[in-house]
C-alpha cells in the first residue's frame, strides 16, 4: 500500500530548512542560557533569584523588539529549605548528604533523634507497621521508571505518618548517584501529621538496608529548617511575535523559568526557556514574520505548584478568551539533550501528518520524529481543555541522573544538543505557524 | 615463525582451572569485602577505624589456619581533615563542595577570605604572578590523564604559596563528576610557606573560569580544621601459606588496607584486599599447598605516606634478609572491575613466558593477557630492590570518577567482577607459587 506523502509546500519548505541552518551554527543562545544560570543560579518560587533572572529576561527581549514582551502576576508558594543535615548516630557517625523534600515541615530546632526502619515498597510498610511508630521511616526504593517510583517521594510523608512514623527519608529518585541526593516537591494530606521529609543518597539507602539486613541498630539524627511563609508575588514571561496573516491564532512554545534550589536549573528548564526564547529571537533576526501568532511562555512555579500553568490558563480562558485560537501548545523540558523529536497529544491524524511533514525537514540532523502521545506539565491545562500539545523528546540517558540534583549544571549540556533542540523546535512552530491551513484539531 | 608455545604442566593445569572455577562462583568474598566496609567505613591512616578494621581481619584469618598471621608494626602519618567548607561569597552567596587535601595545614579559626584567580596551568599561575599576591589560586585545570593532572593536586599550594597566594583549590582531579570533589595527597616544600590546599568540584571550578572570563570579580571564604598531629601506630597485615617444597621462596600478593577518610574505600582498595585474602582462603578451603610460600600482606598507609610498604621492604631486607627469595610481588589496586590481565615489571622473557601460559588458563573469563611494564606503589620499593613484580589491570573506565571520593562506595562493585579480580589473581599467584621451576629474574 502506498501512501500519499503529504509535503511541506516549497516557499514554507525553502524557510524551515534555513531556520534550521541558522539555528545549529548559531553561538548566541548557549552563550545567553550560560549568562543566565551563572548569573543568577537556581531559581525556587519565591526566591528573588527567580524575579531577578525574570526580569532580566523580560529587559533583554524589551531590547529585541518583539509585538509583545510582559511580565503575568502569578501568586506562588514560597518554600525555604534552611541549613539542613542527616546524620548516621547508630552503629556509627556519618554524614548523610541529603536534600529535604519541597513543601516538607521542619524539624524540632533540637533536631529529630530516632531509630530507623528500612522498607522497600508501602507494602512492606504497611507489613512492618508496628515497627514503624516513632521511627524514622527510610524508603529503599530502587529506581525501575520516574513515573514508579516518584511515588515515594510525593507520598513517602504521608504513609509513613499514618504507621506512626516521626520522619521519613527517601531514596533518590534515580538510576544513578555519586553521593547525589534529589529534591522535589512532596505532599501531605489533611488529617494526617505532617512529618519531615528529606532524600537521602541511594549510597546512604542501600547501606541503611544491609546494616537493617544484617540485624545492627540503626538511628539517625535528622536536622531540617525547612518552612512554608505566605504565597508571594512571581511571573509567567509572555513574548509574542503577530501573526501577518492570522494574528488571533496563537501557537505557544515555552519552558518554565523556575527551578528548584540547587544546580543551576540548567537542564530543568533553563534550556527550554532560552531553546523557546531563540524561537523568536532568530526569526526577528532573519526578519521573518509568520502566517500566525508565535507566543513564548516561560511559566513559573512549575516545580512546586504549577501555579504559572494555572494562571495562564485562567486568563486564557477567562480573560484573553482565546482558549479556541490556541492552535497547538509546545512544551520543552525533559532537558535540552541530543533531540529525537516530539510526543504529539491530540486526536488529528491529519495534524499528525502535517507535523510529520514538518518534521521531515529536520532528517539532516534526525530529530524530526513525531510519536503519539506527549505533552507536558505547563501545558496540561490547555491540553485538558481541548488544545493539541506536544512535548519535545531528546536522548533522556542522563535526564534523571541530575534532574533536582547540585549536578544540574551548565557543564552536562553542550551547545550542539542546545542548538539541535532550538532548530527542531523552531522548524515545528514555525511550520505550524506558516502552515496554509491551521492544525487541525 | 612459529614460536614453540608454553603450556601450563598437565597436574598444574587443573589445579588451576578448578581454581577458576572455584573462585567465579564463590559467595563468602563479596560478602567479606562488603562487611568490612559497611562496618568500618574508610580508614585513614591513624583513624580508630583502620585499626578495628585491621584486628577484625587479623582475628578472622586467625580462624582459618594459615600458617603464619601477624600485624608488623609501622608509625604512620596523622593527618585529621575535621571540619570544612567553602562558600563564594561574590558575585553571590553558594555552597561549594570542597575537601581538604592530605597534609594540608588549617585556615585561621575565622578561615581565611580572598579574591579568586583562576588560572588553567602552572605557566599561567607564573604570566599573572602579580595579580596572585593575596589571592585564593583555584587551579581549572581539566583532566587528560591522572599522572598529568595530579600534579596540582600535589604541587598546587607550593607553587601558589611561591607568587603569595593565600590559599590553593584544584579543580578535583578526574574526568566526571556530579558535583563531587575528590581528595588525595598534597605536598609542601621547605622554605615556601604552607597555605591551605582542597578540592572543588570540577563544576564549579569551570563556574568561577567563566566569571572570571566575564571580568565578574569573585571571592571565597575558606575554613579548614586540618591539622597534622604526631605519627601514629598502625600494622601491616602479613599472612602466610607455607610452601611444600621450597618454603624459603615467597610469592607476596596484596593491596593497601587504607584508604581516604571519605566514601567506604571499597574500590581503592578494600577490593583489592580482600581479593589478595582470598587467595589464601580458597587454597585452604581446597586444601592446596603450593610448592613455594604465598604471603598476603595487606600494606598500610598506602594514601598519605607510603608507610607500610617502606617498613615491609625495610623488614624484608634487614630483618627476614629475604629479598633473594621473593620471587614475584603481586599487587592490585586499580579497583576491582571487570579484569583484563596483569601488567608485568620484570626483565626476563622466560618468565613472560611462563606468567602468560598460565594467563592462557584464564581465557574463559577473558582476564590473563600479560603486558609489558606495571608494578604498583607497594610493591614499588621491592622492585627497586629487583623484585619482579607485576599490578592487576582492570577495566578502567569509572576509577577516576570514584576514585578518593563519597562515591567509592561497595554498590559501585559487583560480585561478579569482584569473583574475576580473585580468580585471575589466584590462578596467576598460585600458578607462579606451584611452577616447577623458579620463575626467572
Amino acid at each position: 500500500m502506498i501512501t500519499a506523502q503529504l509535503q511541506v509546500p516549497l516557499p514554507l519548505q525553502t524557510t524551515i530548512d534555513s531556520l534550521i541552518e541558522t539555528s545549529v551554527t548559531d553561538s548566541i543562545g548557549f552563550k545567553r542560557l550560560t549568562h543566565l544560570v551563572d548569573t543568577f543560579g537556581p531559581r525556587l518560587s519565591g526566591s528573588r533569584e527567580l524575579e531577578e533572572a525574570i526580569d532580566w529576561i523580560v529587559e533583554t527581549m524589551q531590547t529585541e523588539q518583539y509585538d509583545t514582551v510582559w511580565k503575568q502576576p502569578v501568586m506562588v508558594p514560597n518554600w525555604k529549605r534552611g541549613n539542613e543535615s542527616a546524620t548516621l548516630t547508630l552503629p556509627y557517625e556519618k554524614n548523610l548528604p541529603m536534600l529535604g523534600l519541597g513543601g516538607s515541615i521542619g524539624t524540632p530546632k533540637r533536631g529529630i533523634e530516632a531509630e530507623v526502619l528500612v522498607v522497600s515498597s508501602f507494602e512492606e510498610l504497611k507489613e512492618r507497621g508496628e515497627e514503624a511508630a516513632g521511627r524514622i521511616v527510610v524508603y529503599n526504593v530502587p529506581f525501575t521508571t520516574y513515573g514508579q517510583t516518584v511515588t515515594y517521594r510525593l507520598n513517602g510523608a504521608v504513609e509513613a505518618a499514618r504507621v506512626g512514623a516521626v520522619a521519613s527519608l527517601v531514596r533518590s529518585i534515580g538510576p544513578y548517584g555519586m553521593q547525589t541526593p534529589h529534591t522535589g516537591n512532596s505532599r501531605y494530606q489533611e488529617g494526617i501529621d505532617k512529618i519531615p521529609h528529606a532524600a537521602i543518597t541511594m549510597e546512604d539507602a542501600m547501606l541503611l538496608q544491609r546494616l537493617q539486613d544484617r540485624g545492627v541498630p540503626i538511628s539517625i539524627q535528622l536536622y531540617m529548617e525547612a518552612q512554608t511563609h505566605p504565597d508571594t508575588l512571581s511571573h509567567n514571561i509572555i513574548a509574542e511575535i503577530r501573526g501577518s496573516h492570522f494574528p488571533e491564532e496563537i501557537i505557544v512554545v515555552g519552558g518554565h523559568i523556575d527551578s528548584w534550589d540547587v544546580g543551576q536549573g540548567a537542564m530543568d528548564d533553563a534550556g527550554g526557556c532560552v531553546a523557546a526564547w531563540e524561537i523568536i529571537r532568530l526569526l526577528k533576526e532573519s526578519d521573518i514574520t509568520p502566517k500566525r501568532t508565535i507566543r513564548v511562555v516561560l511559566w513559573t512555579n512549575e516545580e512546586n505548584g504549577l501555579r504559572g500553568a494555572k494562571e495562564y490558563h485562567r486568563w486564557v480562558k477567562e480573560d484573553e478568551q482565546s482558549l479556541d485560537r490556541h492552535v497547538l501548545a509546545i512544551e520543552s523540558d525533559s532537558g535540552i539533550f541530543d533531540p529525537i523529536g516530539f510526543g504529539y497529544g491530540g486526536d488529528s491524524d491529519e495534524a499528525v501528518a502535517i507535523l510529520s511533514a514538518i518534521g521531515k525537514r529536520l532528517e539532516p540532523i534526525g530529530s524530526g520524529e513525531i510519536t503519539l502521545g506527549g505533552g507536558g506539565a505547563d501545558i496540561g491545562p490547555l491540553m485538558q481543555d481541548g488544545v493539541p500539545g506536544m512535548g519535545l523528546r531528546v536522548d533522556r540517558d542522563r535526564y534523571f541522573w541530575y534532574h533536582h540534583t547540585h549536578a544540574d549544571t551548565i557543564d552536562k549540556l553542550t551547545i550542539e544538543d542546545f542548538n539541535a533542540c532550538v532548530a527542531t523546535v523552531l522548524a515545528l512552530t514555525y511550520g505550524v505557524a506558516d502552515w496554509p491551513v491551521r492544525l487541525p484539531r
